[in-house]
């Protein structure tokens, strides 16, 4: 049995949709992962403290002195304890500094990671990025002093770091509404009644991205129907349709945050396959040199549990809680 | 019994959610409305014939040599016949020339006015708007020389008339963006939550428009999320947050549509309720001096009607037909 496959930290990535646990070791070495569908908004009856049963009781139960931290909408004012914003500039120093404890049952206390708002002009607010970007920032010290942080999603994230700390971010609901068009309005419609087809289709999608780009001042909202006119006038293929929409919707993206900071060269952070489509957009948008970065939630609930105190790097377990 | 007041002409407004239908005497007179939910998507059982029935059966027995007309998607191909796009430039006679009839009884046909197509640099269609427009320039003929013409709604229409023709238009998806956004996105969870309160909020409106007016290059896309976070700062109430929401996509259309056509002083054609918003933020944006029309159905069914020779403008009566 060697120490650094001990188990000495269960860490929680908790959302809106879905609840992932990962048992770790030291260093962040992900010894166990769990995935589960109980997003705080759709807990199983019993609530938070029966998802959190129903996906690592055995854990709790097999090493009751394994500290427990989480990150993401679990700290909001729907979850389970409001873990209070941190305000912007903050790192992962300022999160472990603000970690709110909650006691959870008998014994066992559970660490919530704040989120970071950002007051003034551009008021704004994450919950669970914080985290992943403190993952990379640890995974990554180049990225500390000076670098754009690009985090893909529902609500994806444009995070500029300057000094190991958030300094500022914006954020774009490119995910969600891409989700929401696809399924409630007209444009979600041709690919529904279409046959379904080899996908993704990647000329349509740099083609969305192409009409983004080129948008000129008037930007992307007059562009959005041609996901429909160009379906109906024979130009774009129904089951191509939503490959279109994503890249519109992506590259509207990039050009809307581009604007702001032409010629950085991005971090991208997240999903491999959300990425893969990110990335292909930058390269039409001359960012030809991406630095990519994937699971990076352990190292940041590793690295803020460490800087909180509740586990140290070079401990060595003197507990008999092991893993087979 | 006077002329005037002797139904000439079944028109119907025949859209995807609602179907419309007006009796018509001479000059667009309309003796008559009936609404139904009877849309081409939600057709009762027994299809379109039987939602025809359900709608105006009576006026059918009643009249049975009224000529009949309908605009919008019961002329696309989920209608009920196809009633092929006529091509830009397009004014009411080219419409009236391109009319598709269909049997849809013994000795009944129904008269489909096509929508506009746009092909080109900048692809895009409409149905049941080139019939609104015809009534509008029927109605004011100082727009047909040259005019913007402003069509709010779930597909909002930027129209440019030119010699009382269609010359250019463009879409803007913000009724659907909004429906959608406020029905599954986070953005419309506030207001579900807050209790319900007076509406609408004109203040927050305003502020959403003035956001939208001041977005800068990047444009509405890094700004959508702010109906979130401003309710998460206390900055915006949960129940106002819609009337932002609103304010920050009209406002987007305005800033995108009005950079191709600075200074232009547009005619707003369609529901009262939603122009008085778009008139609001119009005003915003400096536009001061807006046109107003409404009810503009009748008018461009009846002329279109008149310039494909199913009824004469000057035709006096000499049926036995009459409305009691």
């Amino acid at each position: 049995m060697l120490a650094m496959t001990a188990p000495r930290l269960i860490g929680l990535d908790w959302g809106t949709s879905s609840l992932r646990a990962y048992l770790l070791a030291d260093a962040a070495t992900v010894l166990d992962v769990r995935s589960r569908p109980w997003g705080i908004m759709h807990a199983p009856p019993g609530g938070f403290a029966a998802a959190l049963q129903d996906t690592v009781g055995d854990w709790l139960v097999s090493y009751p002195k394994l500290p427990t931290i989480a990150a993401g909408m679990i700290g909001s004012t729907q979850g389970w304890a409001q873990a209070p914003y941190c305000p912007c500039p903050a790192g992962a120093k300022e999160l472990a500094a603000a970690v709110t404890a909650v006691v959870i049952g008998t014994d066992r206390v559970l660490h919530i990671i704040p989120g970071v708002e950002q007051h003034g002009d551009a008021p704004n607010v994450m919950r669970g990025e914080e985290t992943q970007i403190a993952g990379a920032l640890a995974l990554d010290t180049t990225l500390r002093a000076q670098s754009l942080l690009v985090l893909p999603g529902t609500h994806s994230k444009w995070v500029a770091v300057r000094d190991g700390r958030i300094e500022h971010f914006d954020t774009y609901m490119t995910g969600e509404l891409f989700a929401v068009l696809r399924d409630y309005s007209i444009l979600g419609r041709p690919a529904q009644e279409a046959e379904v087809a080899q996908s993704p289709f990647w000329t349509d999608f740099a083609r969305g991205v192409e009409v983004a780009r080129e948008a000129g001042e008037s930007g992307l909202m007059p562009k959005l129907f041609l996901a429909r006119s160009l379906v109906l006038q024979g130009q774009l293929g129904a089951a191509a349709s939503l490959d279109f929409l994503s890249g519109l919707l992506i590259g509207g993206e990039l050009r809307a945050a581009l604007c702001g900071a032409p010629g950085q060269s991005p971090a991208l952070i997240g999903d491999a396959v959300l990425c893969d489509r990110y990335q292909r957009a930058f390269s039409q948008f001359g960012v030809r040199k991406v630095h990519r970065l994937e699971r990076v939630t352990p190292d940041g609930l590793w690295h803020v549990a460490v800087l909180a105190g509740l586990v140290t790097p070079s401990f060595v377990s003197n507990q008999s809680e092991t893993i087979q």
